[in-house]
C-alpha cells in the first residue's frame, strides 16, 4: 500500500479516560485542510478537517483511487470495514467483488465539509473561540464540499482519480469537482444530482429548514447538543423522506395499511397508518445522528448551488473536463431532481465531447433509488467501472 | 323564487352594539342540522349549523339547484354576491353566463361541517358547555360533510339536485354524497377527488398535521383564537401549497429567481428565492382566516376517507347511483390525487352503467388547476352542464 502523507486520527475524545479503546475504534480518520481554507462564497475556515474512510489498497501507481461523495445525511461510512464493522449506507455496492470493487480500487469516502461526522461544520469547535461555531460558521457551498474532497485525496497522496462518484448532494459535489478540477479524474459518475435545483426542490427544502428555524428549541442556533430542536428536525426529516421516495413506492409498500398495534388513541390525531410509522422511524434515526445547524447549512448549500455560475451554463462550467468517460444516472420516479435534469447534465458533458453514458433508471424508489434498487445500480456501476 | 324552509342569519355577533349593520353584511347564512346529528364514525353533534351561500334563483319546480362542496380551506363564498361583493374562490366559474350559470341554476355552496366559516366545527361554541369544542369535537368524516350538505339543501326546500359538484375535498364529498344519497342528484361532477387517499397523500398530510401538533402554541388544542399555533400553520400551509401545484408550474413561474428586494440578511437562512416569497404569501393569507383545530379535523377526515368501506369497493359503494350523467375530471400533473385515481373513480361509475365522462386535464397547475386553469375547466364544465 502506498504511503499516505498526513492522515491522523481525530483526537477530540482522546482525553477521555473511559472506554478509550472502544471509542478509538469509532474515531474518524481525518485530514487537515489547507489553513486558511477560503470558501467559495465568503469567509474562511482555519484548521478545518475532513473525516473520511477508505476501503481497498492504493496501488503503487496511485491510479486506482475512487473518491466517493455522499448525500446530505450519510456519513463517510459507506461500507463495513475493519475500523467499523457496522454496515454502511452503500454496503451492497462498496466491497470485495461488488460494483465499487475494493479488491481493485482504493475507495475514499469523505464526510462533506459542513457535516457532523468528523468533518468541520457548524457543530465543531471554532479554534478561535473554543466554542462551537453554530451560526458563526461561514456559508458553505457545494464547491467547498468538492474542494474539500479534492484536498482530502491530495493529502492521501493521490493526484489523479480513477473516478469520482456521488449521488444526490454527492452527485452535485461530483459536478462541482469536475468544474473546479477538470483534469483530476479519468472518470465521473453523477447519480440523481442537480446542476441547479428547481423551484420545487427549493420550496420543499425551504419548508424543511423553516420547520427547524421556527422550533423554539432551535434557539437561534444556540441549542445545546443534548437539547436539539427535535420537533423541527422530525418534520424536516419526515418531509425529506417523502420526497426521497415516490408515490408509487409508498403505495406499493404501505397502501392504506393501518399502523401495527394502533389502539384507539386518546389523541384524535395520533398516527393511524403504516406509512406514518415509517416516517416516524426515519425521523427517529435521523435525530439520533444529525446536527440541526449542520443540516441547515448543507440544505442551504444545495439550494444555492448553480453550476452555471461558472461561465454561464452547465456546458461552459464543464468545458475543460478531460475525463475519459462519464456516467450520469437519473431515476424516472425522482421527484426532487427530475429525470430531465439528469438528461441536461449528460447533454452538457456530451456537448463538450466527453464520452458520456446516460442511464435512465425505471426504479420505483425515487431519489433514494441508489440506496434501495441495488440490482439496477450494481449493474450500471459495474458495467461502467469494470466493463 | 321558491320558498325556503328554515334558513336564518347566524346571529353570534348580533349582541354587539358596534358596527352591527356592517357585520350583518358578512354574517353567514346558516341552516340548522337535525339535532342530534349522528356522525359516521362515532359521536353526535347537537344544534349544529351549516353556513352556505347561494346564487341565482330556485325555480318553481325546485329542480335547477346545484350543490357545491369546497376543498379543505375555501369558504362557502364561491363567488361575489349582493351579500358579499368580494371575489369568491371560483369567481370565474360561478356567475351569470359562466359555467355554473346563475341565470339558469340555483347554486348552493356549503361550508364543510367541521370548518370555520360559520359551520359547526372545533372552533365553535359547544352548546353543552358554553366553551369552544376544541378537541372535544367528535371525529368528522367526509360522509358527515356530505350529509350536512344534503341536509342543507333539504332545509332549502330542495329534494332533487340538478348536480352536485366539488373539487379536492369537495370531490371526495361528491363521492360520499353519491354513496349516501344515490337518488338525490341527476348529475355529479367530481374534480381532483379521491375515493381513498394514497399513502403519499396521507404521508404529506400527516407531516402537515404534525407541524401544528408540535407547535408549543397549539397547547394541546387549547390555544386562544388570538394566539394560534402560527408556526405550525405556516409550515402546514406552505407544504400544502407545494403539493397543490406541480414542479413544472413552479419552474415556469419562479425558476431560480431571487426574492425581490432580498438584501443580504443577517440570518444565513433567510428566504432567498422568489418561490419562498410565494409560499410565505400563501401561508400568511391562510393564517388570517383558518382555525388550526378545524384544519386538523378536516385533514384527518381526508386521510381516513375510504369509499370502499361502503360495500367493499368503489363500484359497490356507488352501485345504487341513479344519476343520469357523471363527469370526473382529473389533472395529469396532480401529485396529491393522481390521475389514475380519477380514472378509477370514472371506471367505478361506468362499471355500474352510469353514463360517465372522464376528462384528463393536461394543466400544469396540479391539484389546484380547477382554481387556476379557468379556460380548460370552464370549457369542460360548460360542455357538461349546458351542452
Amino acid at each position: 500500500m502506498a504511503r499516505i502523507r498526513n492522515p491522523e486520527r481525530h483526537s477530540h475524545t482522546a482525553s477521555s479516560p473511559k472506554g478509550r479503546d472502544l471509542q478509538s475504534m469509532n474515531e474518524p480518520l481525518t485530514v487537515a485542510l489547507p489553513s486558511p481554507f477560503t470558501l467559495y462564497r465568503n469567509g474562511v475556515l482555519h484548521h478545518a478537517r475532513i473525516a473520511y474512510e477508505t476501503w481497498g489498497q492504493l496501488n503503487e501507481a496511485r491510479d486506482n483511487a475512487i473518491l466517493l461523495f455522499t448525500g446530505l445525511s450519510p456519513s463517510q461510512h459507506a461500507a463495513s470495514s475493519e475500523l467499523d464493522p457496522s454496515p454502511g449506507w452503500w454496503e451492497r455496492i462498496v466491497g470485495p467483488g461488488l460494483a465499487l470493487d475494493t479488491t481493485r480500487h482504493f475507495i475514499v469516502c469523505v464526510n462533506s465539509l459542513g457535516s457532523c461526522f468528523g468533518s468541520t461544520g457548524a457543530a465543531s469547535i471554532d479554534p478561535a473561540t473554543g466554542e462551537r461555531y453554530r451560526l458563526n460558521f461561514p456559508e458553505i457551498a457545494v464547491e467547498d464540499i468538492a474542494r474539500a474532497g479534492y484536498e482530502t485525496v491530495q493529502a492521501l497522496g493521490i493526484d489523479t482519480l480513477e473516478c469520482v462518484v456521488g449521488a444526490s448532494l454527492g452527485g452535485m459535489s461530483v459536478l462541482a469537482f469536475a468544474t473546479l478540477f477538470p483534469q483530476a479524474a479519468r472518470g465521473l459518475i453523477s447519480i440523481s444530482g442537480s446542476a441547479a435545483p428547481s423551484a420545487f426542490a427549493i420550496a420543499l427544502r425551504s419548508v424543511q429548514r423553516e420547520a427547524i428555524l421556527r422550533d423554539p428549541d432551535w434557539q437561534g442556533g444556540n441549542y445545546q447538543p443534548e437539547h436539539p430542536p427535535r420537533s423541527g428536525m422530525r418534520i424536516a426529516r419526515k418531509l425529506g423522506t417523502i420526497t426521497y421516495r415516490s408515490a408509487a413506492e409508498l403505495r406499493q409498500r404501505f397502501g392504506r395499511e393501518p399502523l401495527a398495534g394502533n389502539a384507539r388513541s386518546v389523541s384524535p390525531f395520533a398516527p393511524h397508518f403504516a406509512v406514518e410509522g415509517y416516517l416516524e422511524a426515519q425521523a427517529e434515526r435521523f435525530l439520533r445522528v444529525f446536527d440541526a445547524n449542520c443540516y441547515l447549512y448543507l440544505s442551504n448549500a444545495m439550494d444555492r448551488f448553480d453550476l452555471s455560475e461558472h461561465g454561464g451554463s452547465i456546458a461552459t462550467a464543464l468545458k475543460n473536463v478531460s475525463a475519459e468517460r462519464v456516467l450520469v444516472i437519473g431515476v424516472e420516479s425522482d421527484m426532487l431532481y427530475a429525470i430531465h435534469e439528469q438528461a441536461a447534465i449528460a447533454e452538457a458533458f456530451q456537448h463538450n465531447g466527453v464520452p458520456t453514458r446516460f442511464t435512465r433508471m425505471p426504479s420505483l424508489e425515487g431519489h433514494d433509488a441508489f440506496l434501495v434498487d441495488i440490482p439496477r445500480f450494481d449493474a450500471a456501476l459495474r458495467d461502467f467501472l469494470c466493463p
